[in-house]
């Protein structure tokens, strides 16, 4: 979507052309055919939402300035979460938090976003406009610019409303060197916060279930806590959000990456009450359901302490806590002292939980 | 799709789990929940597809060693081609090149491209491997690597098979500036073959319509063609691939970004014979039709034999031609020479022309 985008519109109109019809008008093929009305759907909507110099270059893609010698990360997301909009976020701000959080849980500064729309005919522009809106508010947010992107339209009944897909690309500070790789016997596990609270809100928006408190979305770009984090310890191990799959999930994929095994304490994993009660009546088990706006850290034991202090004070890591640590075992299990003095082993989501949560 | 994916997948398997039946299974939703199925997906089709150092990293994003004092160039595209196979190509092979290609026409070196894939429940395992090694084969070709990835999956009904969105990054050599608005009065318009392969060869799939020879997409990177160009010429002015909306709209596009009018000579336009008469049964203009496989270039007027003869020599520009050249003109009007005498405005494509073309 620069200034031609890539569906190569673009705005010479010889005579007057009426503005979009934001109120009552819908997505129609055209606007993905690439002419006049494809150019003017990106400028009313796109560009008025994102404009930035990137944009402005108005070439099939954007030109970036980058630093001397640095490492890039690049991170990429499709989002297809249904309903579109949830109590507390919508496709929007999640999809910018999706990926700037992928690229921050490398370790690296997010700079630039491309996003990539595939609209059903006969979406409401009005939607369409509140969900860019709402993209474009979630990257002044987290400090990133969307530098490019591209719209295509596809027939009523072949696409869900929206679909959309994010790449980040962001620069790795000097001597930080974070991977699910590097959790050693006896690191200590943090998580940055209360576990479920996105999968239970979207859920509970589709399934139409009233609760008597509302249930929100976690869903936040989690770079600046990021930054906090490596600025208490730059030789953090592991980041990682614990997305589809939940906690339970990230913990075992990382286990297998460092080759290690794990032990939780349950009472420890801080799970909201209303969460705990929607998650007991719809038969779900938190560990597993998915977050938006959290992170797991593995880091040195030794330095558990100043990371924990500089995310809770973080507006992000308000409710940090310990919640295990990494252990020897060759079978690279997940184990778990549960609330009741037993221990079981937490094992990697199963078939699908809930789909279409992101 | 790193070896965790996004999709928060891996393979510690406590058991022997049964290999992907690949030649009658079919995805269902469990596929795109971020658990086993998920990551047997992407460790089978995948991985075992693109493998590469950055896949191998596993992590959330990939991490990428930049030269010194490099800039960089991103661009996105969103693929809804239907139908899915074409001749001369497929969805796959056309996610790459068509971004490839939107790199390269920024001048820049393409590197890395990011695959987001949206897939629908019940699309079969066999058409998805297919797509995904015909990816692999187009990356390996054009000396690009797929370094990250995601993977969805919708309810049938909720999409159309599979959804490809790239993303690719790439470096612009020092000393090299080519952008959609430096055109100047008096520079050469050349094009690098003949016009409307592709939209012709998709529409007739489509249509399932019936040509005396098959007609067959160009669908292909550029990127090769470009280092030559720019070697005989750094002083490219503009590089542009005339995708959606065609050569017309494209031209269209440039003039009004770069404040000039255009002149082209329609007798020497190169088209096929076949993609002329079946534009001619179609009612569609060639110029208007979507390419793959094509760029514009202009140049300064004394360097324009230099780069038609590093055009020519290259197998994608083959049929490399001069087609007209850059006027002063308030109106930025795009205007042609017509093979019978007469002159007539170019104008934008307007509305929708060939839906789902990319």
């Amino acid at each position: 979507m620069n200034a031609r985008d890539d569906s190569k519109g673009g705005t010479v109109r010889a005579g007057y052309v009426r503005p979009l019809d934001i109120r009552n008008g819908r997505i129609d093929m055209g606007h993905g055919a690439g002419g006049r009305a494809a150019s003017q759907l990106i400028e009313e909507i796109f560009l008025a939402a994102f404009d930035n110099p990137f944009l402005r270059q108005g070439n099939d893609g954007a030109s970036l300035a980058i630093p001397q010698g640095a490492r890039l990360v690049m991170a990429t997301d499709a989002h297809v979460i249904s309903p579109l909009f949830f109590p507390g976020g919508d496709i929007g701000a999640l999809s910018v938090h999706g990926t700037v959080n992928d690229v921050a849980m490398m370790g690296a500064t997010p700079l630039w976003l491309s996003a990539s729309f595939i609209l059903e005919e006969g979406f409401p522009l009005a939607d369409l406009k509140r969900i860019v809106q709402s993209m474009a508010a979630a990257a002044r947010e987290a400090g990133v610019a969307v530098v490019t992107g591209d719209t295509k339209v596809v027939e009523q009944g072949k696409g869900d409303g929206v679909f959309i897909s994010t790449t980040g690309v962001g620069v790795v500070p000097h001597g930080i060197d974070v991977s699910g790789a590097h959790a050693r016997p006896g690191d200590v596990i943090l998580l940055s916060g209360t576990v479920g609270d996105h999968g239970v809100a979207v859920l509970s928006q589709r399934e139409s279930l009233e609760f008597e408190t509302t249930i929100v979305s976690d869903t936040a770009a989690l770079n600046g806590l990021v930054a906090d984090m490596l600025a208490a310890c730059p030789a953090i191990r592991t980041l990682r959000d614990p997305t589809r799959g939940g906690v339970a999930t990230t913990l075992n994929e990382i286990a297998r990456q460092s080759g290690v095994g794990m032990l939780l304490d349950e009472a420890a994993i801080p799970v909201k009450p209303e969460v705990d009660a929607a998650c007991e009546l719809l038969g779900l088990d938190p560990l597993y359901v998915a977050n938006e706006g959290k992170l797991l850290a593995i880091v040195p034991a030794d330095q558990a302490d100043a990371v924990l202090a500089a995310m809770r004070a973080h507006p992000h890591g308000a409710d940090a806590a310990c919640i295990g640590s990494v252990t020897e075992d060759p079978h690279h299990f997940v184990q778990m002292n549960t609330r009741f003095g037993g221990r079981r082993v937490v094992d990697w989501l199963s078939g699908e939980q809930l789909p279409r949560i992101c």
